[in-house]
Formats: C-alpha cells, structure tokens, sequence
C-alpha cells in the first residue's frame, strides 16, 4: 500500500507537547498549563529544527483556531492547510498564510503531493487522531511535561490496531521536560 | 495537612510500564504487549531496585488477580496488601504472601504506617487512580514502551486537580524503552 516512490518520499510528522496523562489542552482548551515549567531562555525545544525539516503544516479548525485567538504575528513560515468539515473560507486575514482543505485523508494527501509538499507536519489533536486510526503518521515528537492535568483535550484516542514505533531519541530541556521521537515501524 | 513526622516519612511510589497512549494493559486486559521490545538479557530496568526501598506493596485486586493467573512463583518479596472491597479472604495459597486490606486509603495508610511500612509501591491501574485523585502519590516511575495499543485499561483517569510533578531522570533501556522518574511537588 505504501510502497509506491510517492509514498516513500513522504513523511507525516507530528511535533507535540502533552502532560503526563497525555492532554495536550485542559478542560476548558487552554494551554497555560504549558508555561508551567520556567523557560527563561525561551528554548523551543527543537521546534524550529523541525519545522525547516517540513514543508508544510496540516491542521484542524480547533489548532487553526487556537493560534489565531493568541492574537499574535502569525507564527508559521511554512504554507497551512486548515482540515475542515465545517468551514467554507477562511478570514481574509489569513489570505496567503492559511487554505482550507477538504475531503478524505488519502484524498488531502494526494493534493498537497502534487504541490510537491511531501514532509508533513500534522497538528492539532483530532487531526493527529484521524492519521493514526489510518495509520498515515511516520514520526512522532512528544514533548511531557511534568503535570497531571487530570482532564481536558486527549492526545490519542481509540485505534483499529496496535502500532509499534521505534524509539529514534529522547532529549531533557530544562531539566524538567521529556522530549522522545518515535518513528513508525513499518515493513519494507 | 502533610506535615506530621508521619507523614514526612511516608512515601508512596509507582513503577509501572505503559504505552505511549498511556495503557497499562490491552483491550482484554493482557500484558503481552510488553514482550514487544526483545530483552535478551532479562533487564529488569531498575525494578529489583526501585523494590529493595519499598517496604510494603499496595496493589488493586485485579492487579493480584492478573499476577496470580500468571501461575508463576509467587514474585514478591516484600509483604503484598491487596486492596477489595469485594474479596473477603485470599486463597489458602497467599497465606503469609498476600493480606486484604480494606477501608478508606486514609484508614489503609494508617494500617501500614502502623506496621512500620512507610515507603509504600501502590500497584494497578484503578488502585493508582484513587491514590491519584487524594493526591497520595509521591513518586512515578514510568516506563513507556513505544507502541501505541489503541484501546485498554488506562493509566491515568480524571483528577479534581492538576497535580505537578518535578522530573528526577530518565533512563532508556533496550534504546527503545523510555523510563522517566517523577516526584510529586509539594509545598513544603
């Protein structure tokens, strides 16, 4: 299924800080629980290293939304596409910086290979879900932070099938965070 | 609420292995899953010692359950307490090896405290989480095996609170396996 050289070439990626319960948003979707551990030297914790490892972002309506509401710059220097069932344009704010993009997993794929984005980086935790239970994500980069939220927006929910991934690395920032990379393990 | 010489001195701890969605055991309650990872040396990853500063184990009925249906030798060395409120006498088998215990985890601590058990290993999902959600925990030793198992018993449940921890280190056993220590963060 996988093995035509389109397929190889590509790479769906995810690069994401959870809590140790595996939340990446509390209860009511905020991400203060983030700050939680002192970052006075503002390390991003290898995210800039990744991102010039991308070429693009795919993410769902609830992360498009998110980052919008900080209310600052637009972060990303890499093209977006915002997943979305819901929405029919975007704000013309984001002209130039974000698309919406529609249709299948298999199908939004196919759409960003032709334009030649073939590293991808997925974000947003329904979107991530939707990859995994079509087993679409080759890489994995799970930031843990040392808190319990003990509730709020889950990371990972129910698969078809167990995935085995291989431990590619695991880093400390701060003393205080766990930083692993996983890869998918698939057959060749 | 803490800060009786008791209380100073006791310590209870978990040293358990999950997968990377955070599932102690599979969708039918198995363990085979953490024989995914080849370990041909029979590492224990720091079990015997994190066992030799115990003092008492406190673990879940299920979790005894599970042990006993392994129908191995009986693999503890220190005194085990289960935790029911439904048993009312352990197999024959157990005597001398494992004691129900019943009560609040308020009466269950004091029980052990006054056996001169201080520094407890709490043991089993459900029998976590209720330690969890009273903030009884002090310390997590988590091992996570990278595999994502889709469904299960989860380790963690919801909390009233967000409790933070503090990372103590983290170790990789077999290149693949991600063991980080934790210590819950008091106000002291």
């Amino acid at each position: 299924m996988r093995r035509n050289p389109i397929a190889m070439k590509t790479h769906n990626a995810v690069f994401i800080a959870k809590s140790l319960d595996g939340y990446i948003a509390d209860r009511s979707g905020g991400l203060d629980w983030l700050q939680a551990i002192s970052n006075p030297n503002a390390d991003d914790m290898g995210y800039a290293q990744f991102m010039e490892g991308i070429d693009a972002i795919v993410m769902g309506r609830n992360t498009f939304e998110t980052v919008c509401s900080f209310g600052i710059e637009w972060p990303y220097w890499k093209p977006v596409y915002v997943l979305s069932r819901t929405l029919t344009t975007l704000d013309e704010a984001f002209r130039g910086k974000a698309e919406l993009i529609q249709g299948s997993l298999a199908g939004v794929l196919e759409e960003l290979h032709k334009k030649s984005y073939f590293r991808l980086y997925i974000d947003g935790g329904q979107t991530i879900q939707s990859f995994l239970r079509e087993d679409r994500i080759d890489e994995l980069t799970l930031t843990t932070l040392p808190v319990l939220l003990g509730g709020g927006s889950r990371l990972f929910a129910d698969l078809p099938d167990t995935l085995l991934f291989t431990h590619v690395r695991t880093r400390i920032f701060l003393d205080e965070i766990v930083q692993s990379v996983y890869r998918r393990t698939r057959e060749l």
